[in-house]
């Protein structure tokens, strides 16, 4: 009230204040937008709104976020079913989905290690993975874990894990991005690029 | 479904995605945002959405933003009821209300004079204001319409109207705002700075 805004505007504006990055002023510009906006179109955001979380759970299968007990990539028939690429959280699978080309499953880790955090083996879905490796006809796994601490030392945990199984292991290239400058790189991402350098001829 | 979400997780990123200024990548991060919060949290904002839709509506004496006919600050008994501040938008009241000097009424134009736009004095409430005018005690119109040449326009427009009436007519200020440098103020704040200036001595 004390800025003008009627109640109900105030308390929208509340909530929008709320969301990761938007202060105030967002805030009072998303609720001036719904307010010119239908009521069908209003009614559909709100609706939206509880029913991602009344349907959103984690695949029993792969972590990944589905509004079924299986989530899509796991029940589809036409995906690799042998290729399994380990993420740390859901939208990872949306970025790696983006590139197009990979037709295998995935596994959600749903977290990173870090013994600073007190994250252990435990705590992520690790033992998860071991067991769908067991039970599954499954050839390769894709660590697509990120190129941080935590994610390396995700990554070389699993690689130990799976070590004394016959069964393909691999990491994501660490490099140069395309269309990079060698001049604004910074020093770690030389040395690997340098260290995975390819050869030509 | 293309990027791996889920159904009603994209509805809700389609729907966020609709808001001015947040883009994909935003609209996301709102939805994983939501994904993570109490249900309560998610209800009570879906709700506000609702509730702003059916209880928001224009004062009809001043065409404030109202949850009820009449807006809280026409109801204030305290406000002096002779001073009317005339504003462009509902949301330029809170901005002259974060001041929190001006007591006296406000005037909603919804809108300011456009030829260009084909906006002419029937299409704003200067009609409205006109009829305030004459039934009520007024003593003063301020009139706090933006520094562009519609609002300029405006202004111009409610001074030669109000010009046979006995009434006081105030504009805003033109001039530097506090705080500013004069190396980088535009040609026409500082022309206007100059034709304002106030004697010290």
């Amino acid at each position: 009230m004390l800025q003008g805004f009627p109640e109900s505007m105030q308390k929208l504006i509340d909530q929008f204040s709320k969301f990761p990055g938007i202060g105030k002023k967002t805030a009072q510009r998303l609720a001036f937008f719904i307010l010119k906006w239908s009521n069908e179109e209003a009614k559909k955001t709100a609706e939206a709104i509880i029913q991602i979380k009344k349907n959103v759970r984690f695949c029993s299968i792969c972590n990944n976020l589905s509004d079924t007990e299986i989530c899509h990539i796991c029940n589809d028939s036409i995906r690799d079913k042998k290729i399994i690429c380990v993420v740390e959280q859901p939208n990872d699978i949306s970025s790696v989905e983006k590139m197009g080309s990979y037709k295998g499953l995935y596994h959600v880790l749903l977290g990173a290690l870090s013994p600073l955090e007190g994250i252990g083996p435990k705590d992520i879905k690790i033992i998860d993975l071991i067991n769908r490796v067991k039970n599954n006809d499954i050839r390769e796994i894709i660590i697509a874990t990120n190129s941080d601490t935590e994610g390396e030392a995700t990554a070389l945990y699993i690689t130990k894990v799976f070590k004394p199984i016959d069964i393909k292991v691999s990491r994501l290239a660490s490099g140069m991005p395309v269309g990079a400058n060698i001049e604004y790189a910074d020093q770690a991402t030389l040395q690997k690029a340098f260290d995975g350098r390819v050869s030509i001829v």
